[in-house]
């Protein structure tokens, strides 16, 4: 039943590794949830010896057309970048009957309409989900998700290094140079920082998204981008004052059959979802006639979150549009007792001494220990008192409670709500 | 070059109104972005007088059989809910060799493998996309775009009616009894709210959501659901004191090949983005080995959200896996001088008096009025001076700050920020 698919890699850069990394190690789940196989059956890059040093099984050359000219080959990356030759290989591949993915968003956002009619003459299919915001499958969401839809408009913070740069000088009241050495130091920007500050790259990824939504070419020379060199801690601290966070945002917009296409540094409210996006995380707003405004954040670059895409397109691109699991089994399903969490406990009790120290023993006896206790000075004679504790066992909390509701000073039920702090997915970010 | 798709409605409630009603307005738009024409062709509800008087040009049945053996009809929607004869309107559109879409919840949780291996017998496809969380394409980017991802974890706030209330709670310091009784005012809460608030109908898309991405049956019946009855305005307080905000979650994790699948109410730190997620929002984080975690926003019913997630499928099950905008031309790009915006100014001047007065005739003469000032004293020579504008065209606002660097007091550059209210958004919200 599974369908084997030869994928050709050209460049083994950061989604060039990445690609083959994530099929070498994921391959099984991806057969088991789509019923695709996918076999890296040559990867072509300069630096033959570098490639050859870091894969097994697979072909290595260091000329594209044995990738393109491969009769065997169904599907191939272009993940090189640049205009040419990645115009050619995709070209060239589609020639062939190949279909191709990219990351190419320079070639897309500048070339966007050849690209187009390239398809159109050769019959060949393009995914480019890597294109923008790797880690965010927003093409996907955009064209196929949102297909009922007029696009009204749609906002994004596009670009990691900027926001990484804005969230730092926010929260740490860096100048606009001290949080770009920061980024360059952890790998968030580029020796040559300026591609990303000055809102070239957020200014490609709206080009593309604009395109797809209205339908239209668009010349990227006529959109005005305006990167954040000029911002300084003062205008970030009055933001602040305010109630605004200052964002990069890439933003298109039909207003009455014309497009406002632009990149700039804008104010926005500190409730607004997207002023929650920090970090090198990206963010998409997307607002339809019929759907109304959905927005996706996610991680937009890096080796893993790109080369999922790329397997993303990939999939799609091998014709099985739909979905069907195959299903191994039921489900082995943790038992209540192993749950653990963490637990805000509130109790009204009487005012009187002794209370804290039975209620703290109820909770050691059963190994839970306390992170804070709240007891505020009311004057009445029943008095809430509320615990917040460490991780516990979802049975050791319930029989505590049961517990702790049967002393005489404990008036009412005791309320009981899980507290989860997100420490897997914050320290990822 | 256009393909057309006869559909036929089985239902025409809320959703599968509001299917009839997209089609109707974006059937123009659906087809120059995917080449397909969606046709409706059979309307069949038991009140057949209701639908007649909505509807033209659509035949009109009770006998849902009459969809189901018409070999004219490509797809059948499935949009009366329920487990009866839902299934059996699916299974019959299935042998006679359609595709089907449905948003029922309801049978996909409770009868997942059943469903499933109708499926594989018939070899039907079935798009669902509307049955969880109807305005947010998280099925589509679960399946396909995280394809390549072992899922770690699945977080969500799954249900509108709950998260309206307990941001009412939280807002307004409204009591559950007050909060419900506002959203039954205005449409979010059903007359008997149990389904909501005692939290099955977020068990239900838990259920949904940790089957497809675990890919094995789960029994609903031995999910744990707590629903948001027994928060208080006291907890919800002492949440905000502490930093959190309580928000009902359905959590799915993949924990050492058991799975934990539960429902309740969840204090989760102000500064997470699903903190930021208000009134009847939902929001999806799925966190994936490769792609880290995706975070998904918008509104999870309603009849054109839930519209839109139907004709999603719709499209996607035409077999076009792969999206051709057939692109007319180049885009209509707005001029610079229509850009309307507020703007944040900041400039440094002089500490005398009568600067004030100079710089906001400069903007007055130019029409451009002021919302706010901020001049905070200081003991220096030059102080920072912040003007926020109304709404105001780009090219008045570059002559005003031509004008005001030519000012003798005003010492360096002037900052120009653009202010976004996104008060379109707001509004919806």
């Amino acid at each position: 039943m599974k369908k084997v698919i030869n994928l050709g890699i050209v460049g083994f850069g950061t989604v060039g590794s990445g690609v083959y990394n994530l099929v070498s190690r994921n391959s099984r789940t991806i057969c088991a949830k789509t019923g695709i196989e996918i076999k890296v059956k040559t990867i072509c890059d300069l630096d033959t010896t570098k490639v050859s040093a870091a894969v097994s099984g697979t072909a290595v050359t260091s000329r594209w057309q044995d990738i393109t000219e491969d009769p065997e080959i169904d599907v191939v990356a272009e993940l090189i970048g640049g205009i040419s030759p990645a115009r050619e290989i995709i070209r060239e591949s589609m020639k062939h009957g190949k279909n191709v993915v990219t990351a190419n968003k320079k070639l897309l956002a500048e070339n966007g309409s050849e690209m187009l009619e390239m398809l159109a003459d050769t019959g060949g299919s393009l995914g480019f989900e890597a294109a923008v915001c790797g880690g965010i499958p927003c093409i996907m969401v955009l064209n196929k998700g949102l297909a009922g839809n007029n696009i009204i408009s749609i906002t994004g913070i596009l670009n990691g290094t900027t926001n990484y740069i804005l969230s730092k000088m926010e929260s740490r009241g860096l100048s606009f140079e001290q949080a770009l050495a920061d980024a360059q130091r952890l790998g968030f920007a580029e020796a040559d920082p300026t591609f990303d500050v000055e809102g070239y790259d957020a200014g490609h990824k709206i080009a593309i998204l604009a395109m797809l939504a209205y339908g239209r070419s668009i010349d990227f020379k006529t959109i005005p981008l305006e990167g954040i060199t000029k911002i300084s801690p003062l205008d970030i601290s009055y933001a602040q004052d305010m109630g605004y966070t200052i964002k990069l945002l890439g933003i298109a917009k039909n207003i009455n059959g014309k497009l406002d296409i632009r990149v700039h540094p804008t104010m926005i409210p500190k409730e607004h979802p997207l002023a929650s996006v920090r970090n090198e995380f990206n963010s998409i707003m997307m607002d339809g006639d019929m759907i109304g405004p959905v927005v996706m954040n996610g991680r937009g670059a890096g080796s893993s979150a790109t080369a999922s895409a790329v397997v993303s397109d990939i999939v799609q691109l091998a014709g099985k549009p739909e979905f069907h699991p195959r299903f191994i089994g039921a489900a082995k399903l943790m038992s209540p007792e192993q749950r653990i969490s963490r637990y805000y406990i509130r109790m009204l009790t009487e005012d009187s001494p002794g209370i804290l120290s039975q209620i703290s023993g109820t909770l050691g006896r059963h190994k839970i220990s306390i992170a804070s206790v709240i007891q505020k000075e009311v004057n009445a004679e029943l008095v809430p008192l509320i615990i917040v504790t460490h991780e516990a066992k979802d049975s050791s909390m319930q029989k505590c409670v049961t517990e702790i509701e049967k002393f005489d000073f404990v008036k009412e039920h005791v309320t009981l709500i899980r507290v989860e702090d997100f420490k897997q997915q914050e320290k990822k970010q």
